[in-house]
């Protein structure tokens, strides 16, 4: 039952975690999985959170179908492109084969901006600022539980809007408000924020944008991907509107996206060798408590009190651990299995002296605190571990964050230790092609804001256009 | 732009109400929906009720893939028999055929089943209590939108006892303090709790439980559903645990449901000739404010005091209508077709005498009221329509259920006016049958618990064992 240690084999420890703290397991059809209870309610709380701020910047929800017609897929050239190889396509129904096959939606650029269509007519119509939680299947060749499934869950946003620049701020406040905020205040995970190249942009977009985490393997997992689109839906779809003017204009889109990888991504930022860690904001149980007894009588006794106790808590979610078939010992292994982020541990002895043991599970630290002081310092100690939390994870992506001067040097910090490494780059594809295949490491973002000139690019010495940062990545 | 009368073309009515209040709209793929914002907001609104209730009885929601291997889904015979009709079946994925097509789920309890035989071994791991919010998959000859999609939203409840009392429990538990508790608190729509005839029971339960609501054309909408299955799906899929005497026994199970349909059994329970009226607990918006000015200078006053009540209502849901390009007559119009509980209509008169306007979509009732009393009355006027809309349809519910003499009684009380029509049953199907064929009523429910011998079956005229009540359904 012992996890690997993250230091030996990163992928055995984080396979092991997710299995054995229950988070999900793989399914029969390829590449899915079952998002079990503990797994589904960190889930919950990502959506929450992301949901929240979605409405919060105006936005509705709505549904789109599961199905699209597979001529509509084809109507957006590099779309079609790019996702026509990953998709489940639906021959048959109702005991009959299909006049037309369905393709189970991959994402809904192409159902949503045929829609549209109909709903955009003038610019009063615009903006239309929409979002859906949904399900989506890509037939990934290396599927990998929560990171790349070939069933995920996620939310996309698919905005329409009057002009370029209202596009290109849409996506850009997604990016920064939506994503980057609840990622970082309730996941706890940094993340930076940039734009990516061509050859790692969305399937159609003009631009897209993307916050990257670090992972305690010093991989860098992509979290949240907000893409411009520009006309290209637009003209594809034939959704043109009255302009102010009076002319017909064709509407500039965003689309949007963060999806059940999230649950990988906290995982692997906050995660030891004994567990999950969860960031109290995230936690299904943000406090244990364990009772401890010898007997029936002393279990009355102490769970009575472990009740008192969550009754005191109000807005804390708290778990009472009375199973008998497990001991005390065994129940702190779980919990912190589980990351847990504070345990409280209450015994006759504890209860006589009118104290309890409370102990964090990010430090390991222990200590005793009188029983009254309970409801006002378990809120403090939340509070102190996810701000902790969030700076761990942050001096430890600062720590594994270079400036590499050459290439030789480059090429040597992305083997050993591994994390983000930058330098200029000419914003040749070839260049960006060379690291690829002699370091496996991908542009991970370039700058969200133009910077000043950026000195020789690292690959081939040519005047660089701006500063790329490397990575290996999920 | 007018919707037809109700008393004159119901279906047209449903149609055009659907379509006007912008709630959702027929999408490519056969028989699949879009639903869009405000139809959406009524369905958050209910998922909140229902998932908030199912917590609150104790389960946790989870995810299953939407995936099923079509060999899984025969394991079980009669659910194959029901369901193998209905499937969309995805035959290719990667750009290749698959060696084994993947059933979408039409519901879950194959994929479920066949996991719990991996998670339930000891009587200690039960009961298993969980849910899920998904999409399913039916292909149905005649859709209709919210009531019948080949695409709908739903929950899925699938939970595992060690006794059969324990799960028949549970089934009438989620039938009566989930659903029947939501429907009723929250949709306003009052329901009659029942057991199905064999005839009507879900492919695979050994009884399955309904509420009933009645639609303003007076036929029955079936709402909700509980099954009981016995150890059905225990045996086709291996779920066995060591029961407490160390035996192996197959564990009992439970699934239940409600779906996007509710927001079709909303729409046609409440709705007028002017369209929608919503119960303020599912309204996205309770009030709205129409600011009524002639020239920007009104406006802006008008639009201040607007914003000012509205920030004296906090816990309601305001909307503030101050869209230039229509006149107040219009936005009455829509915000009544819409079916907002509150209007306020505020002009620089009505500020000047410090009151607004207040006009109740369920009454029409218009009252004028100091601005100072808003923040107290609007929220007792909105506890009164969700109040008053409950008892006007249970009074409209009642009105139109009849115990019939005879069987050309309940032939003819079907026929017009329709309506819930009880009488007794001998239990023979083929009486159930000669019902349906004379006169398209079904048998909605039977009573949840036994009753007293009920005299003769009103159709063959042996000893009933059960009184039924019949209706035409959607």
């Amino acid at each position: 039952m012992a996890l690997p240690k993250q230091s030996e084999d990163f992928p055995g420890w984080y396979q092991e975690v997710v299995k054995q703290a229950e988070l999900a397991e793989t399914s029969l059809a390829r590449g899915t999985m079952v998002i079990k209870p503990y797994g589904f309610a960190i889930w919950e709380a990502i959506q929450r959170a992301v949901d929240d701020r979605i409405k919060a910047t105006g936005h509705q929800n709505l549904y789109f179908p599961l199905f699209i017609p597979y001529s509509l897929l084809e109507k957006e050239a590099e779309h079609v492109e790019g996702f026509a190889p990953e998709v489940a396509v639906v021959t048959h129904a109702g005991g009959e084969k299909l006049e037309e096959p369905l393709v189970v939606r991959p994402t809904s650029e192409t159902i949503i901006w045929n829609t549209y269509a109909k709903w955009i007519q003038s610019y009063r119509d615009l903006p239309l600022l929409y979002n859906q939680w949904c399900n989506v299947v890509r037939w990934e060749l290396r599927p990998r539980i929560f990171l790349r499934t070939t069933e995920f869950l996620w939310q996309e946003g698919h905005t329409a809007h009057e002009t370029a620049d209202e596009a290109i701020a849409e996506a850009r406040m997604i990016l920064e408000d939506v994503y980057a905020d609840a990622v970082e205040k309730v996941l706890a995970v940094p993340v930076r924020r940039g734009r990516k190249t061509a050859a790692e942009r969305f399937a159609g977009a003009v631009e897209t944008m993307a916050i990257e985490g670090l992972m305690r393997d010093r991989k860098a997992l992509q979290a949240g991907t907000s893409h411009y689109l520009g006309q290209n839906f637009a003209k594809a779809y034939g959704v043109q509107f009255q302009g102010r003017g009076g002319d017909l204009e064709f509407a500039y889109a965003t689309s949007w996206g963060v999806s059940t990888r999230l649950v990988g991504g906290a995982i692997m930022t906050h995660g030891d060798d004994k567990g999950l860690r969860l960031p109290p904001a995230l936690a299904p149980y943000q406090v244990v408590i364990v009772p401890i007894y010898k007997n029936d009588d002393e279990k009355g006794s102490v769970v009575a009190k472990a009740r008192a106790i969550k009754d005191s808590l109000t807005g804390v979610r708290v778990r009472i651990d009375d199973r008998d078939e497990h001991r005390p010992g065994y129940k702190f292994n779980e919990w912190e299995l589980k990351g847990v982020p504070l345990r409280i541990e209450l015994g006759p002895r504890d209860i006589a002296a009118d104290q309890v043991m409370i102990a964090r599970r990010d430090t390991g630290e222990k200590q005793t605190l009188p029983t009254g002081e309970v409801p006002a310092r378990v809120p403090r100690l939340l509070e102190d571990i996810q701000v902790s939390l969030f700076a761990q994870a942050s001096a430890f992506r600062d720590e594994y964050s270079f400036d590499a001067k050459d290439y030789g040097e480059l090429a040597a910090l992305i083997a050993d230790p591994g994390g983000f490494v930058t330098g200029g780059w000419c914003g040749n594809p070839e260049c960006e092609a060379k690291v690829k295949a002699d370091t496996k490491a991908t542009i991970r973002y370039l700058p969200l804001d133009p910077e000043p000139p950026a000195g020789e690019c690292i690959v081939c010495g040519t005047a660089a256009v701006e500063r790329a940062t490397w990575a290996q990545a999920y």
